[in-house]
């Protein structure tokens, strides 16, 4: 942290502000400019944010953080790039990995026939929601611990590995018993309570980033993961909120590169809830591929129209099978 | 809900979206304008999200809502507003309530002397957080149970009635226990299970809008709480996330009269999280009251530069007696 | 500015990185801390944006600005509170001013009628568009210089200073000959060439920030107009954009105390254009107030729904007459 | 427009709006639903944001437009693409075009080195800012005239064509005696003043969306241009305001495929500002050729650390050669 002082400031401030720092546990590094004395406070940064509270002392202008508040999540903490086994899909490693699926279990049928178009066309894992976070009361919940049987009856099937939504920490041990990567949604990124659940859980953890979120809120929820004890987290970005209503959110396609230029943990890509239009999934799964992205996420569906949640952006089978040739060309090229 | 025809859809895409209509249970009303042809879909609107799907027929330009999907928050359902009692307190009547307290509780001493000072003050009810959410899993947590006795003990020694977070669905039943007023953080304003379980308890909540929440999610979650069966909601504008990076958050005040003119329920403004500076936080408070707030939430500390959590937010006791006093002139003229 | 080190940078880059910046015209002051190696550039800062070029060197993590880039606008530089006088108008002192009128000028009798009406409620200043900046082609586009001829016999008539917007450095001269005040526009904040050209005339003028101007972004437009020469900048928010749609934009209330703890100048508040909707104008502007607002500016039309532009945010004059009144018992409270 | 009335509407609102809407020229269709009355109105759609002050009227809820204000720009107007010529360049065609160089040029030495460079690793056109809209009165400026006449010389050099800011609607005519390209910069998107003297030129124009414009708005910037009889308008994505600040801007890149969606004109991406940093400039012009851009934006520079503007985001040669090897072989997978 640094604590840049006010250009008035008095000597007395400087003084205690000294004192304070050292009586928090920290040293103080006294820097004097033209205009501005700085003090540096030497000492673990990962509690730091205490020491914002110097806002609140007289003389003092602000304080700056230098470091990140991220330790195990951060490039600096390992060397490589963590790749996540999930079955025989290695996710982080030189493939582009493919999740594929329709936005919720509606029924065996349904799934079923959704799981064997998206094995067909080349995914590597089968998504579907049984537990749905819905912004209104009166939409469709989600079929519950029946749905998860009925992705487990089509991970049988098709050999596809399983990944599903988790809403509540109640709930990760029923999930775990039946899925293969644990979701936690966009609206969920910073339920701490639920994000040390799934870090006690042993099976990997699809982390989406909030509509919200920063990048480095989203590695401290990843940290939070990491910090009780599952290392296995893959970070997803799906779109952010902004100013424009063109799309339902703006796809933050920089975060793939900047993501990975901080953290080793595998990044993927959801097109299909950042735009919420099945006609532009196309390009930004292409995009998404050339900026660098781990793996995609995409939404099939047998029967757009009729689905009961996400419609507008589902993809019919044969628009995802044009999808999974476009993307496997792009990916040659920038994955070698 | 309204569906706009492309300019050139052709005849056989307008008998397909009007099949369609009536096979998910709506009827069709067709209008014919100079550029483009419109249907409406009139029947329930509750889950008509379900008609956005019609995006992806062919010949469709865009879905529009016409209807808000929130029923029981809505001033539609109900004349009058609501006023939810908490002891002797009525919020969302004609007195301007303070909630005022420390982030955190973090010893018997601190909170007891705050207590004190915020009752002397004139505060209707006690803040204080015994499980605490926060960004980084290395920062202080909070006390957990042991926060909330010395909170139910501050109660018995002031007479306030209690305010406190609760971040899981599993530690409803222990909070309600201990607090008056079940807090539901900005993290969690989505948080759908955790929500249904608040709609099961006794206890009024205290709903926080997300940083990144619009005002028709804030009231769909507070729908989320009415529909599981508790209609003492309290919703709270806490400052949202924008491009401005002078402030922490930026306080959205005109929310007040907007959401008081969509719904019954009361609305208090929390400027300490909004604005995150002490410095900031009377002009804020003066200007909430101005605009119609029901109430305030105001953060308090007898000595905030040792805080364990928002220290640069925090009122010292002697600002807060000022506030109190400022805020009354004003309470009086626009409250009458 | 402070250069952050990479953790493993080595120490040739952190020479090269020192060699530069002395090459550049600074000084180096180097700090080791236990993780990273920090150093500050001493020396005059208005220019130091360059040195976030260093970002493109070897071993450099960051580059971080201590100091604000504006100097003229700066409370550090000016003791007490810049009063702009108008006429017999003081903008900034003890009285909160209100500029009202229409949005455009669109004939001798809607202005005269609607002047007559302001002045008598006791408006301090006469706003209307003479050349109106409108996001489509085929909207009115404003009267022009005709307008500017109407509003200078309304001024006759009226005795109260005019203020109207400018649109192109070209028209400076001629707006200056009809109008008391000179308004920059929300689109036009950064329109760097006209900023210098209101620099040079010698009539005040109305500052109005951008949709999305930070609030060091806004004074550094004023510091433009201020450099070249014309000190009588006031300061108007007046809503930026933000993802709520509920509203026409957000108005930043937190604006106003955190400008005035920046600048001397004089701060305006804008509720109109940033609510979009009449009937939250009333409470807007009572909020302002009591935040601290040195002025109003509000959107008065005797017949909104005829109106040109801006209909649906336009006061009809018994709700205005209303807003006056109720404002003055909030401005002897906060303003004494 | 529809005009949604509120559920409670009286039927002698129901009539008054109905002849208002007669009254401003346009039919009325009534439209009884279950809980809502809506009313059509019909007629030419250019101006009907008038008809927004509806919402000033009695019984009226809201005021929702159907169809988008611009025409000349829109897909509706025109089949198949935009192909605008520069010299030999076609932008909008098969071919994905670079246009390069510095931010400023600084020197002729400087453009021309660059120019060379650029020329040679492939680049269509060349840019370079002659005069520079910076945030602070005391950075580079850009050296005026001098500069345009350097771009000049190094449009003879290599044969390059030049594309180069305007700032004012004044200096339109000496920017077009010397420039191929006008390009309006992203602060000046809703410069109407400048949009209507570029739309009286000869040359083709480059618009850049600003921070905060919505893609429709920005189409509306186009048909400003485009309604003062300059057809030849390429679209340039550069970069939104969010509240993400880990990067300069965030990377609109859904814009590409939705202005495609929505408009014949070619649509160019900028990384180099949007990103602000030059090691993500890479990654994301991939992304920008995978999605389907007609030609990207790159600074280039000889020497960033010692630019006058732009430094951290500029490419040095070596990384230019590269970036162009590379988005070559998506290209040709992607616009085949």
């Amino acid at each position: 942290m640094i604590i840049v002082m006010k250009k008035r400031a008095k000597q007395k401030d400087l003084d205690s502000v000294i004192r304070w720092i050292e009586s928090v546990g920290y040293r103080a590094h006294l820097s004097k400019g033209v205009e501005r004395t700085i003090i540096g406070a030497v000492g673990d940064e990962r509690d730091k944010v205490r020491l914002k509270a110097a806002e609140n002392m007289s003389g003092v202008e602000k304080v700056m953080p230098i470091l990140q508040p991220y330790k195990l999540a951060s490039r600096e903490t390992k060397d490589g790039n963590t790749i996540i086994k999930v079955g025989d899909v290695a996710v982080g490693g030189p493939k582009c990995i493919v999740i594929a699926g329709p936005c919720a279990v509606e029924s065996e049928e349904q799934l079923m026939e959704t799981a064997l178009v998206v094995k067909k066309a080349g995914a590597s894992m089968l998504r579907g929601g049984a537990f749905k976070p819905r912004t209104s009361p009166y939409s469709f919940q989600g079929l519950g611990e029946e749905g998860l049987k009925i992705l487990a009856k089509a991970r049988e099937e098709t050999g596809l590995p399983v990944v599903t939504e988790v809403m509540s920490a109640s709930d990760v041990g029923l999930i775990e018993a039946y899925a293969d990567v644990l979701q936690i949604g966009a609206r969920n990124t910073q339920n701490f309570a639920l994000l040390k659940a799934v870090g006690l859980a042993k099976k990997p953890v699809l982390l989406k980033r909030g509509m919200m979120t920063t990048l480095d809120e989203l590695l401290m929820s990843a940290e939070y993961i990491m910090a009780s004890g599952n290392d296995n987290v893959m970070l997803c970005e799906r779109g952010i909120r902004t100013f424009e209503t063109a799309m339902r959110n703006t796809l933050d396609i920089s975060a793939v590169p900047v993501l990975k230029d901080k953290t080793h943990l595998p990044v993927i890509v959801d097109p299909s809830h950042a735009i919420g239009q099945w006609k532009f999934v196309l390009p930004l799964a292409k995009a998404a591929v050339a900026v660098g992205a781990d793996g995609l996420m995409i939404e099939v569906h047998c029967n757009p129209q009729q689905a009961l949640s996400d419609g507008p952006q589902s993809l019919k089978p044969e628009r995802f099978i044009k999808l999974m040739e476009e993307i496997e060309s792009i990916a040659n090229i920038v994955r070698n």
